[in-house]
């Protein structure tokens, strides 16, 4: 599916300067676009159009979305007389940029046949055929323009990986209304898991910093880390990850793995789920109004659990972290477990100890001294809120819409899943959600 | 599509007699189950999913839940050891019949993109090469037995029609939530206009009678009316047509024609919407939660008003018939004209007093005398609460939730649709819906 | 409580003539005010002001809303520069009348600690004493003004009685929402139970009338009733009870006696709400949507049925009537007893041939062939939607907007129930309320 | 209304030793039960049972509930044998405690008219009859008793004065749902406007502590404020101002006074309730949703802007802080005003210092330097989401459900308002309420 057939004239004309960074990030960004395309490959062009709720998104719209976003944040700036591939995509496929303008009612997004599956792929190479020129330097622009382009790109291309993300835990989620219970791929890897015993890991707190470096102080001091995976894009980072800042910590003691099913079965056994002393009172309003009594995705098959994975329906592996459960859900389980969930500020301290201890490698502490499961399996709960950074100033425009209006009623998660992408996460890394948010791939690490 | 290449076999061998009714059944029943699948082929394969809301249903869902139709009452009762398509296809294409069992939530099913399409179409054709052999003879059938498929395969048919009119009812309502305004279909015809001046009908009334004759004896009266989709299908009914019974009428007038849009403009730039003393309360409140100003798919373009149709966006015809009101505004509207709507068994002498006329050929005082539009443009709001006649009984078992149960709430509609299929209308119809639908292809007959 | 302490003055001054009917409407009007403050003496102060939803209203209102009645249709218009005893209470306590002006939100009835009770009691006094010199002919009136005010005041006092039922239904209501179920007045009589066997009258049926004799004609006639509390009141009739009509009736058969607890119960003890073929499709939906089990009122303790009534927790009376039920139940109920509601046409018909039967005196005949509990237990549910009798036409102006414009979803009710006042009832009397209402002292009586 | 006619017995027989502590939390308690039933002076019996919307409560229900709270935490814990006065209060009065029972629906707490008021005024006799013994020592107690009984009460002190400040909102608010606009009290005092210039206080920030030493300590230490109103009651704290902790800061600067009618006036008037990028998102759609345009009480008559206040109507007065703002338009006024709220550490910091520098009584520096309008007009909304403190543990049994469940989605306020008691504010305390609540008197602190 990708469109850009050669390299060579990248390396040939760069419009970026020779910092190699320029053709790393057309790379990234040729592999993030074929990415989303292939990510629908096991869907039919039904499953492309299913919303099931407000708060997911039909895989169809998030390919049209992840396209505008270049379109709206690139194209219509640095190309003059751009002429947009339909004048109301504009409106169709704006998530809510209200400096963009008006959007189209996001609980209406599956009624949206038409523009086509082809349509939508159509726009996708629209925009990639402009996008491309520009990229490899064929359009005369400016250094403050290539400064934006450069910059925009990689937010889009981040844009577009937690995009991909959100398709994968939408599609599940709307497959999940089927009774049938179709899966997504039957081949899709479910993770495999490692049941090392539990263990705590104390910290001595004091004044610490967290949050990123700036992106060209970033660049600078090479702040990469070992695993690929879990390394920094050359250094980007979302705005609400900065400044970085001193913070004081109390000393805590933090889990080294996710709590499992096998532990979250015996707080639901226990009558976790009858328990009001657990659960905040949001939380205990939810468990009514719902009738919540088990993670969402878990289905009860005579006597024996089951879960519902984009794999279809698995037995329930007693051994895997506990996914898929709300803020509420985390943190009644560590009442339960007279625990807590950590602060996110404990969490990044923790990690950044665990990850500085493993580039070490030292290999004879690390067993007993690491983190385990950081970015693998679910994104962690923490007890913060996500509110702004000290210091915090989001972009300035429509962009700055990206993080910072939705600073209230969230709660910050820290890691990562399985269904990540690839270098898209690091330590420093605010994912948020309400904490009654289910459908996403969250879990539970605990601290005391 | 049609899967019954000869009708060679069924000349031969009719399992129901000599009667040629047989022969047209068949001949009916082709004809029918082609028909639904011909109305969707302007339809995109995404378009077949839509449901815009928990009143209509998806292109898709109509296909199968007719091909149900057939599958539950007539192949599972008459089949021995009959093995169904898929064994969760009862539950989720079961319409509204408890007797049955349950039902797959109405609300959800835009969301069932498994099933696909294609398995739809192979469920068809499944249940359509089961059931061709029982029309020809091929099974062994007591009389009993034949009886009950030919009830039901008749049933089995109007029932199909009635969906196939939904079906575009439906398709029309979901296409307007998407502000691209698509068509179904450009080449859709619309409905010539006859612009003729309005009359007044003047009936003396008295006690006359209204209702079907039972099918038997339909069938020796040969109550058939000259034009092909007006007459009665051989004297098919539903059950709630049913008994023919004597009710009294007082003198009456009736209007020759249906309220036109220009009148209904007149009807809007009076201020009507905002007349409170012209609606009923209950139609007032709609009024004012829905902050309904015109008819639904009205849509004024600067000064001009449009209307949204199945060959999309049209300049409003001012002399065509005002259609897809409710039955709130259609009583509003009559109050305003200082009239009011007629009583069903009004509109039906009235129509059968005309067709009548009609049938002796005498066409000097036709003009003057007889009804227009009866079956052609909309069906005609009356003023009778959808309720059992005397004598009413539904069929048994959960056939008998066909009509019976809806008998509340709702109002009783007249004639016809340009979109209803051809056989499918008589003047003893009675269509219902509840007085706020508006995405019904209604209109408004007055009466004094 | 009554502030017309003398009669003497109407005695020689006479506004309307020799008629004796005069000092019977003044006294009607007299007693009628007094009753409706004498049925608050139960209540304390906090009581009078309480509404526990929208469809109930606190008692207080009902006090100032019939005073509003009199204030805005006579004092208003027959006394010039009439000064409102408060400029607000016009929009306060106007209940529905679009045509006066605009109402206070009904939700928020409750809510109107001020007025005080007090100020209420105060606005009826000072409403009665301007009504006072009008009826005894103080002004000088012109022979419309005299019709205006004969007519309106005839109106007034029969809304005034409405509401004294409404009040003893809302009241009944809003206390049962309170855990200590607090008696309105644990002296208020409870029905004495007649225990007979049910039996059945057959009707012949053929071309009746049915509805209200036009006043003026009905004066003339002296269509009197023998049971004063079930005839009518000097001929008055509501307008929805005219024109006088002809209607054809199928041969019925209709119950003499209403269903009683023990019937009920029985249906409940089968399974009855949990079985979708016994309901309408609307009324299934309530069941399930409100875990809809038993009769409103009905409680169960242990294995004992008890119900709430005004005057406090009873133990339930199995040979007494059902009440309380909606018009789904009542359905319902008729379908399990393989029987149906009457129609108001055959209801009508059937009492006015009973009681004709009755004045006739001949009791032997009577036992077997007349119907009982017509007016004393509860409004019996019929299978009628309420709409327009045929030339019915509303009053002119705001008055018209008393009948009129309910005309859809909800059903007649026929007959009167034990809190319904004196002087009151009448065969004609058509009240209505939805179907899935419950709160009112509704009954069953079954037809075939 | 004080039922401790003499304090003699309480001087002789003092339960908990010779501190003068014991002999003040009598007095506070005295005062505290007898200012509750002085506030309700001005209500009519039906005031007192108004609720208007699910986040108030009527004043009986205030009056009941605080008197739940000691018969439930105090009484039931340490009388033997103790009688409740009533059997089903615990169940009707119990506010959110999951741990003591069951609660009557929050939402018909309006629908109680039984228990009258004087049954409650009865209530309030019958726990204070059973208190005062306990008080003065005529109950043999352990150590562990008297310390139950010393921090219960005083507890149950400042649980009171909460309520009396949320009777004083809740009224408010119930009055203003009346078209009449009825005032609480004609002469409630309005509070003096000082109209100093706005100014900017600087600080440097660096690790700092907050929160509450614990109870001890503080005694020891007589950690006083020179100002009585504001000073803590002895040392009280609620266990959620709890540990006192280090926390680090960044320079900041923060506003002394709080933002005016005239400032907020500015910010309606330059479209602020229009401009979604000055909005969090979920404020946003509180705009939408609501349709705010101005905060809760302000009416807009003709061109002059009136504010609805315990008084009644009242012209704005344009020198007053801007109060009942929800905390999302405390924010947008922020970003509006290019401005932040402080977070709760900045602002107790501040107060801190600001209090530091009276106490010093150095009243140079002291106009340019300190903080104004701290607990006098508002609550100031800050920009911190309300989470414990690390190392908070909540009390443990139904007590510890006073403070902790609450911590999720709500915002801290701090400071204090005109409407809050004497002896109950300090700089510690954290007031929470969720950022769309607007029937707070709330205001707004700029930080930057």
């Amino acid at each position: 599916m990708n469109n850009l057939e050669s390299n060579a004239c990248l390396l040939g004309n760069n419009p970026i300067g020779d910092d190699p960074v320029c053709h790393d990030l057309i790379r990234e960004w040729q592999a993030t676009r074929a990415r989303s395309e292939a990510l629908c490959e096991p869907l039919s062009v039904e499953d492309m159009s299913l919303q099931a709720d407000v708060f997911v998104s039909p895989p169809k719209w998030h390919l049209a979305h992840t396209t505008w976003f270049f379109e709206t944040f690139i194209l219509k700036v640095l190309i003059p007389k751009y002429a947009p591939f339909h004048p109301r995509f504009e409106y169709l496929f704006n998530s809510y940029y209200n400096s963009v303008g008006e959007q189209f009612d996001r609980n209406k997004r599956g009624l949206l046949s038409r523009p086509s599956l082809d349509d939508v792929i159509a726009y996708r190479r629209y925009v990639d055929s402009h996008m491309e020129p520009l990229l490899t330097g064929q359009h005369e622009l400016s250094d403050d323009e290539i400064q934006i382009l450069q910059t925009r790109c990689e937010l889009g291309i981040h844009h577009e990986k937690q995009h991909q993300e959100l398709l994968l835990m939408d599609i599940r989620y709307s497959l999940f209304q089927n009774p049938l219970l179709p899966a997504y791929s039957k081949s899709f890897s479910s993770m495999v898991t490692d049941s090392s015993e539990q263990g705590w890991i104390n910290h001595e707190g004091g004044l610490i910093e967290i949050g990123a470096i700036s992106n060209m102080e970033g660049n600078k001091k090479g702040d990469k880390l070992g695993d690929n995976k879990t390394g920094s894009a050359e250094g980007f980072c979302f705005d609400n990850e900065k400044p970085r800042h001193a913070t004081y910590l109390e000393p805590y003691t933090i889990a080294q793995n996710l709590v499992t099913n096998r532990e979250y079965l015996a707080f639901i056994e226990s009558g976790g789920y009858g328990r009001p002393e657990l659960w905040l009172a949001d939380g205990w309003s939810q468990v009514k109004t719902n009738a919540w009594c088990a993670p969402l995705y878990w289905l009860k098959e005579g006597s024996q659990w089951h879960t519902f994975t984009l794999a279809g329906l698995q037995p329930l592996d007693l051994d895997a972290p506990v996914t898929n459960i709300s803020g509420y859900e985390a943190a009644a389980f560590a009442e339960y477990a007279d625990a807590r969930l950590p602060t996110e500020a404990e969490w990044e301290y923790a990690v950044g100890q665990s990850e500085a201890l493993k580039s070490n490698r030292n290999h004879d502490p690390l067993k007993n001294n690491s983190l385990n499961q950081v970015y693998t399996h679910g994104w962690q709960w923490t007890a913060s809120a996500y509110q702004a950074y000290p210091g915090f100033r989001p972009e300035q425009g429509a962009i700055g819409e990206y993080n910072g209006k939705f600073m209230s009623n969230q709660w910050v998660l820290r890691g990562g899943a399985a269904i990540s992408p690839k270098n898209h996460l690091r330590k420093t890394y605010r994912n948020f959600f309400y904490p009654q948010d289910r459908w996403i791939t969250s879990a539970i690490r605990l601290a005391r």
